[in-house]
Parts: C-alpha cells; structure tokens; sequence
C-alpha cells in the first residue's frame, strides 16, 4: 500500500496502483473460455502493455486523500483501467493508428473485426463491478458512479465526434476555444474528471469538494493534452513508445498544427492545408498520388519551427498547470496530510515534465 | 394502444409498438447539439430505417400479458431497439456488409471512424433510461435489468468472437451444436431472450416463469436465424431489403453451408471450402486474384441444392418452431387471455413464416 511507502514517489505510487489494479483486472476479465483467444486475452493485451495506469491512480488518490478506502475504490479504478483500454482499441480503428505502447495496435494485429468487438465487450463487462458496487458502497453512490461512467463515455464519443467533423470538413480555422472544448470532452473527461470524481464519490465528498476537483481536472486535462501534442513532436524515439510525428502524418488537431494554420501567411497556409489534406501512405509501399511523404512532414515542421508553434502550446500548457496547482491548493487546505494528497500535487507538475 | 386494437393482426401491433418506441427513442437522443451531424442524427439513422421493431414488440408483449404496465416498460423496450442498432452499426463494421434495410450500410455512408464512435455512444446512451428505472420501477428491478443488458451485450460479443475464430481459422467443418451456440449468444440473448426476460422483469414474473421463457425464446431464436439464413438465399429481392447471397458473397457460417460442408463428397468440399476462403470484391472494379467471382456462387448454389441443404435448414427451423409453440403454450396456461398472448402466439408462427 501505498500509505506504507518512504518517499513519496511519483513513479513507485503509479507503479504500486497499477499493480493492485492489475490484480483487480485479472479477477474481472474471464479466462479459459471458448472464446479467450478471440475476445477475453485480447481484452488483456493494452492493460498489459507497459502504462502508466494514470486513470486509476487519480481515482485512487483522490478517494484515499479524502479518507475513503481502498478496497472501496480499486473495482472503481480498475473499471476506468478497462474503459480506458477499451476506448484505445476502437480510438487506433478510428485514428488509423500504427502503434500503441511500442507495439502493432489490435487492430492491425487481428484486424477491424476483432478490435471492434473486443472493444465492446470491454465496455460491457466494465458494467458488472459498477453493478457490484451496489453491495459494496451502498445504492446511492454506485447509482451516482453508474451515471458518472455513463455521462464519460458520451461526452467522449461527442469529443470524438467534434474531432470527426473537422477532419471530414477539412476545417483547420479553429480557436483555440473550439480545441479546449474538443479536449475537455475527449481527453479530459475520461482521463481526469471521471477518475478524480469517481474517487470522490467512492470517498463521500459534497457536492461543494467535487465542483473543485472539476475544475482542477479541466485545467489538468488540458494541459496533458497539449503536452501530448508537445511531445508527439518532440520526444525522444527511444524513451516515447508511439509513433514520433505520428500526429502530422495523421492530421491530428493539435493545439501546435491550429496555431500554425493561424500564424502562416496566406502562401504557407495554402501549402500546410494542402499537405494534411493528403492521406497518410498505407504502407511503405504506397506511392499512390495524394499520399502524404517524407518531405511534406519536414516542411510542416520547418513551418512549426517558423511560426514558434510549439512554444506557443508549452505557454498554453505551462498556464493551465498552474492553474491546476492553485485550484488544488486550495481544495488541500480540508484534507489530512498524506501520501495521496503529495502524490497529487506532484502528478500536477509531471504532467508537463513527463517524457512519454 | 394494441389494447384497443379491433383485431390481434400482428403487423398492427408491431406498427403501434414501434410507433411508441420510436417517440420514447426520439426522447433519449439529444437534437440541437453541435454533434447532431457526426453523431446524434447518425444515432437516428438505424432506427428510422423500416424496420420491424421485433425486440421491443416482445419485451412490450410479454411485460404487457404477464400484467405489467405500458408506462413501465417503454423506456426498457425502447433501450433494447437503440443496443440493437448500436450492435449493427458495428455488425455491418466486422461483417464487411454493405446494405442494411435497402440503403448503404453507416460505415459505407460515413467512414469506420464515424460508424464506430456513433455504435459506442449509442451504447452509453441506452445507460440513462435503465438508471431512470430506478425511479421508475424501483431499485430491484432497475438492477436486474441492467444486469440482463450487460450480460447480453457480453453473450453477443461471445457469439461474435466464435463466429470470428470460424471465419480466422478457416473452420467449416463444424457440428450442429456448434451453430446452436453461437446463434444461442450472438442471436437469440439480445433479439429474443433479454426482450422477453425485460418483460417479464419489468411485469414482476417470478423465476419459474422467466425460466420458462429463456427456453421458449431459445428455440425461438434458432428458428428465427436458420430462417434468416433460408431468406438470404432464397428471398424476392424486392420483398427482402438485404442483400441476396450476400451470405454466400461473405462466407457467413450459416447452418446451410455447415451442412452443405459435412454433405459433400471431398472434391465438392475442397471446391467449396477454396470459394469460401477467397474475399468477396471490395467493388465492382475488383478483378484481383483471390476474390469470389459470380461463378462460385452460382457453383455454390449448385452444390447447395444437390444436396438438399436448403431442405435441411428448413426442417430443422420447422422443429425449433414446434418446439417454442409448445413451450409457449404452457407458460400462457397461467396468464389471463390478451392480445399480448395472442401477439406471442401468431409470432412464433410469423417466424418461420416471414419473408423479410
């Protein structure tokens, strides 16, 4: 447990929860079934792959920081664990992604078919531990997680949904407002504001402490997304795990790529749309016109470059982590010291600061 | 209501069901979102397609025979219509089809991306009206009923997974028992069995008689599949909506094909299992190697009638349909004559008998 560690240390706290997590998650997903090696191991296979179980870990933290306990919470964590992998698996079907944790994304691994419905099954058998919450944490608080979870995963498919309609509209012109509101309700939502409330709930918090701890996670969410794009661009290959670059290969909206369309001249501009206007080449052998090469994606970066887009967003992201820290200073002034609190407080400084 | 109705026509009280479903669907999905056209009116699409309402038509006369009420039940029947159009939305992704009642698929219409996301969030969506129930119909219900839901959407995704590892492993040489299990999890749980066990849920059947009816809509369930299987070859095109052959065109393991694989001699089968195994065109313009061409249809076909398998089929649906007609007989002993009863009644028979 975490409460028995020496140090508060960011890296031990994340890798203790995730293997409590793990545990919960193999008593949950079936195994020697006749249908283990179409659906039930490759449920395990993201869950599995190196991560940092950031989503458990929130929910964990906050509900311990807030004195409620672990046995109460982990179905909970290791239910947004699942949910997570779940959206991943369709998430790479949707984004055409190659890679996922240094290896093949399922569905190029065993195609379409089987992601699709791996990724549903997932999905519903998270409902059975939120369904067994009932006895474990009493009506009212599983009936609140069940719509927390419920509301989650529509605001993530409307996330995904806004994201779809600038791809398919060819729409680059964007605010910044309009990235903030697709990043609220695509990233932020399932990978803060669910985990950290859902422990909140778990823990008994008012109304009053989960109003705070929403808006602490908005600004939290933010600014890891923002980073993500930083570091898409920017990491180091060998310590990243995805695909460098992957994102302007894929013509992802990000906060860097919008600030750019905004800062180029009417010249780059016409270039840049044209460029993420090209698919991306299905394999290397694919040298069909319309592709996106090599050269294209230097050119975006040179771009980049010019325009000092990617300061740009680490300004952005910089702001929304002091944010985060300020409106967490002041929901800690009610909590008892502890382990979960510290490890809060310093999750909200490696959001900027990770590498991966 | 069918109450009223003059007559117990079976087409009658599908309309006027599906006609109260489709006002109690129009509730739960938003209008006037900015996610209306990537998501919310894709939700719609499905459903507004014509449509036979079969699911919620069973949960509505069973709730309704076994004495329970309209109000209670339409937002049960309703959630059982949207989690059916949600799973085919994602059928059509993993089967590769290409027509869904007369018009293109969703994936053909908009892209996978699009398709996947919009079969997820209408998967979240059918949450909210089963937590509702918990006012509605009070705790104990409202858990059970969620449970009967996440249990079939994990039976489909079983039945899904079987069906997937015969269609990787190239199986054909299948038993019967083989199909009656995946038609039992991927047809009968979430078309027949969870509509007619909500029912009676909602109503406040006991055990013994939800028992009886998860054997009656076993049976039922396998007629009804051997005989979409008979339709998909032998339906008039203009009655049908579906594709013709489009089983034959995608190799699906139908009862037909299993038995026409087990019947022939082994030049037949090494012919047919050769068809079986090539993809069908992706469009007309297809002409590589290893498609399936309109002769090994027509061989198909050939093989198929030579040896009776079509016959084969029939009687077996024809036996399950005795089977559910006796099965239902005994359970209506216990209930007051109505027109739900009677509805259940005429639909065994319409099962078998339909042609579309």
């Amino acid at each position: 447990m975490p409460v028995g560690l020496g140090e508060a240390d960011l890296e031990g706290y994340l890798t203790e929860v995730r293997r409590l997590v793990m545990g919960e998650i193999e008593r949950v997903i079936p195994r020697g079934t006749p249908y283990d090696a179409e659906l039930y191991d490759l449920m395990r296979d993201y869950p599995l792959r190196d991560a940092k179980g950031l989503r458990p870990a929130l929910c964990h933290a906050v509900c311990l920081a807030f004195g409620g306990r672990l046995e109460a919470v982990l179905p909970t964590a290791a239910v947004l664990e699942l949910f997570h992998n779940a959206f991943l698996i369709h998430d790479d079907i949707e984004d055409g992604s190659w890679l996922r944790r240094d290896r093949p994304t399922l569905h190029r691994a065993h195609g379409v078919p089987i992601a699709v419905n791996v990724g549903d099954a997932m999905l519903a058998l998270c409902l059975d531990p939120l369904l067994e919450n009932t006895q474990l944490l009493g009506l009212g608080k599983a009936l609140r997680l069940l719509q927390l979870v419920a509301r989650m995963v529509r605001e993530s498919a409307e996330g995904q949904a806004l994201e779809l309609a600038w791809i398919r509209g060819k729409r680059w012109e964007l605010r910044d407002r309009e990235y903030y509101r697709m990043v609220h309700k695509k990233t932020t939502w399932y990978s803060f504001l669910a985990p950290m409330v859902a422990g909140a709930i778990v823990a008994g918090a008012d109304e009053r402490q989960q109003a705070q701890l929403r808006l602490m996670a908005s600004s939290l969410g933010l600014a890891f997304q923002i980073q993500d794009d930083l570091l898409n661009l920017e990491a180091a290959e060998r310590e990243y795990g995805k695909e460098i670059e992957g994102d302007l290969w894929e013509g992802k909206h990000t906060l860097i790529l919008i600030a750019l369309l905004r800062a180029a001249d009417p010249g780059e501009r016409g270039m840049a749309t044209e460029i993420l206007a090209r698919r991306r080449p299905v394999d290397a052998a694919d040298d069909g016109t319309g592709v996106k090469t090599a050269a294209d994606i230097a050119l975006l970066r040179q771009l980049i470059d010019r325009h000092g887009c990617a300061n740009y967003a680490r300004t952005r992201a910089q702001a929304r982590v002091r944010q985060a820290a300020r409106r967490f200073a002041s929901i800690r002034q009610s909590l008892p010291p502890s382990v979960h609190s510290e490890f809060l407080a310093g999750l909200i400084q490696y959001v900027v600061a990770r590498v991966r």
